[in-house]
C-alpha cells in the first residue's frame, strides 16, 4: 500500500505475474485495504486466479521514519505481510513501499541468514555495455568492515550467478586506485579476504569505471553507495536542465529541443532499471524485494517473478553455504 | 612539463596571461626544458614579456607514483617549479601535471598554513543553476576525521567568497540523509562543528543535490569525494555509448545522432569546469593550482591569473586567521 501507485499498480502487476505462472503451484496474497484491492482487483479477469487477501488497515508513507515502522506501524501492510512471511504463511514478500521501513522491519522480524553480519541492498546502474552492473551496499549500512565487505561481494556473486545467469560473477572493490594497498584499512583488508577466497575477484575499481561494464558486482561501504546511487539518478536532472537552457535561449533551439526529445527518450531510456523490476534484501533469512516507489506494474510483475526465482534456485541457502563454509576439520571427520 | 600539451599550450597560456595583466608588476618564470619553452616562445609576440626561465630536465610522467616525486625527481619542472617556490623566489606554482605529485611534492616542500590538518584540492561540478558547486576533498585524504572535515569546509568558503566573489557561500555536509544525527560519527561531530561555527552551514545534502544548486561547497571524506568525481567525469562516456547504440540500429538513426551531435555538443560543453581553468591546492603554505592534464591555453591562461588573484587577496592569511581564532582570553588581555 506504500507505492506511489498502490494498489493499482501492484494489483495489476500480481496479476500479470500470476497469469504467467503455472496456477497450480502459486498462491498470491494481497496484504492492504481490502477494499482498495478488491476495487482494483474488479478491473482485472481474476477467475482461475489463485489468491486471498489480508486485509492490513495501515500504511507506511515513503516519509515515516524507517526505523519506527516496526514498532509503531503494526498494522501496515508492510508490517504485516513482512509478518506473514516470518510466520511462514508465504515464501516471499514484495514490496514498492518505502525501502528503508522494508529493511528494517524485514531484518528484525526476519533475522539474518546464520553467518551474514549485515544485510544488504544493492541497486543495479547501466553499462556502457549491454547489461547492468549490481553496485552494493546502497542501503546505507554505515558501519563497513572488511568483513561486511567481503559478505555484500558473496552475496552479489551468489545473486547474480543464480538469478542473473552470469556464470563466474567478476567482483571489484570500489576504490580510489587500483593498487591492493589503496584507500582506507577496511577496504584494504577486504580486499585481501576476497583475494584469498574463491570468488572471482577482479580487484579495485575506480568511480570512472563503475558505468564501463568492468565488474558485474560492485562492493562497496553503505555511505558511499548510496551517495554514489543518488548522485547518479540527479544526473538526468541536470541534462535536462542543460536542455532547458538551451531550449530557452532562442525559439530555433525550442524547436530543435522539441524535435529531439522523442530521440533522447529512446536512447535514454533503458538507463533504469528499476523500469524493470525490483532488487533483493540480500542477507535476511527470507526473500524480500524492494521495488521502486513509482514502479510499473510491468516492474511488480517482474519483481514478483523475481521472488518466485529466488525461492526456487534458494538463494539464501547458497549464500548460508558460502559464508559457512565447513571446516577442514569437520570435512576430514565425516569422511 | 607533465601536462598532456607541454609546454604548447602551457607557453600559450602563459603569454596570454601576462599580457591581460600589468606586465611591470609580474614576473613569469618558465620551468622545465628549456629548448622546448624556447621553441615554443618563438611562436608568439615575446616582447615586453618580463619572463625568465629555469632549466629542468626531467619530467614527472602522469604515470609516476605521486609518492615517488619528492623522493626520486627533483630535476624534474614540477619538483623545482614548487621548491622555487617554497624558497620566495615565486609567489605561486601553475601546473597540468600529474595532481598526485604536485599534491604530495607541495605538502611536503611547502608545508601546510598553521592550524591546516590536511591540505585539500576541491573540483568544481556543474548544477542545474548558472554556477558551479565547489566539492571537496577529492584529493584522496583517506582519513576523514571530523576536524579535516570542518577545515575543508573552512578553506572552501573562504576561497569561494574572495575568489569567486560569493557573498556568503552555502556549506553542506555530503551525506546519507538531511537529519543531523545521520552518517557515521565522523560526519556527525562535524555537523556539531559546523553548526557552532560562524560559516553558513546549510545542513547534511544527499547525493541527488550535489547537482542541484544547493549548496556553494559540498564537504565529504577525500574516499567518497573521490569517487564521486570520477564517477561524475564517466557519465558522459555512458550517455555516449547509449547514443552510438541507438545510432548503431539503423541507417536513419545514424544520421539522426549526427544532426543531434553539434546540438549537443553546445548544450553539454560547459559542463567541465576544468575547461575555464584549474582548480587550487588549499591549505599548503603557499600558492599552488593544478589544471587538467589535457588543459587548453585558455585554461592554463585562466589559472594563471587564478594563482594572481589567490595572492593578491591573501586567501591563506585568511585560512590561517579563521581556522586560528584568537581565543577570547587572549582577546580579553589584549583589549
Amino acid at each position: 500500500m506504500g507505492g506511489d501507485f498502490a494498489p493499482a499498480n501492484e494489483v495489476e502487476g500480481a496479476v500479470e505475474a500470476m497469469r504467467s505462472l503455472d496456477s497450480s503451484h502459486f498462491e498470491l496474497v494481497f496484504v492492504g485495504r481490502e477494499k482498495d484491492i478488491k476495487t482494483e482487483l474488479a478491473k482485472h479477469d481474476t477467475s482461475d486466479l489463485n489468491y486471498s487477501i489480508v486485509h492490513a488497515p495501515d500504511v507506511v508513507s515513503m516519509k515515516d521514519d524507517p526505523a519506527m515502522a516496526f514498532k509503531k506501524k503494526r498494522q501496515s501492510s508492510l508490517f504485516q505481510g513482512i509478518d506473514l512471511h516470518a510466520n511462514s504463511y508465504v515464501d516471499a514478500f514484495v514490496s514498492a513501499g518505502n525501502t528503508g521501513a522494508v529493511m528494517s522491519v524485514a531484518t528484525l522480524a526476519l533475522g539474518r541468514i546464520k553467518g551474514v553480519s549485515r544485510p544488504t541492498i544493492g541497486s543495479f546502474l547501466p553499462t556502457t555495455g549491454e547489461g547492468f552492473t549490481l553496485l552494493l551496499d546502497v542501503g546505507a549500512n554505515v558501519e563497513s568492515r572488511s568483513k561486511f565487505l567481503y559478505e555484500f561481494a558473496i552475496m552479489g556473486s551468489i545473486y547474480s550467478r543464480q538469478i542473473r545467469n552470469i556464470e563466474n560473477p567478476r567482483i571489484a572493490l570500489l576504490n580510489i586506485g587500483e593498487e591492493a594497498s589503496k584507500g582506507a584499512e577496511n577496504v584494504v583488508r577486504a580486499y585481501e579476504l576476497l583475494e584469498s577466497s574463491s570468488f572471482n575477484f577482479i580487484g579495485n575499481i575506480e568511480g570512472r569505471d563503475i558505468l564501463t561494464n568492468k565488474a558485474d558486482v560492485v562492493v562497496c561501504d553503505g555511505f558511499t553507495g548510496n551517495i554514489v546511487l543518488k548522485f547518479a539518478e540527479s544526473f538526468l536532472t541536470l541534462f535536462k536542465a542543460k536542455l532547458r537552457a538551451f531550449a530557452d535561449k532562442a525559439a530555433i533551439n525550442k524547436l530543435i529541443v522539441a524535435a529531439m526529445r522523442p530521440v533522447l527518450k529512446r536512447v535514454l531510456k533503458g538507463l533504469d532499471y528499476q523500469d524493470y523490476g525490483g532488487v533483493p534484501l540480500l542477507g535476511v533469512n527470507g526473500v524480500v524485494i524492494i521495488g521502486h516507489g513509482s514502479n510499473s506494474a510491468r516492474a511488480m510483475k517482474n519483481s514478483l517473478l523475481l521472488a518466485v526465482d529466488m525461492v526456487q534456485k534458494q538463494v539464501n541457502k547458497r549464500i548460508e553455504n558460502a559464508v559457512n563454509p565447513p571446516s577442514l576439520t569437520e570435512y576430514s571427520y565425516e569422511n
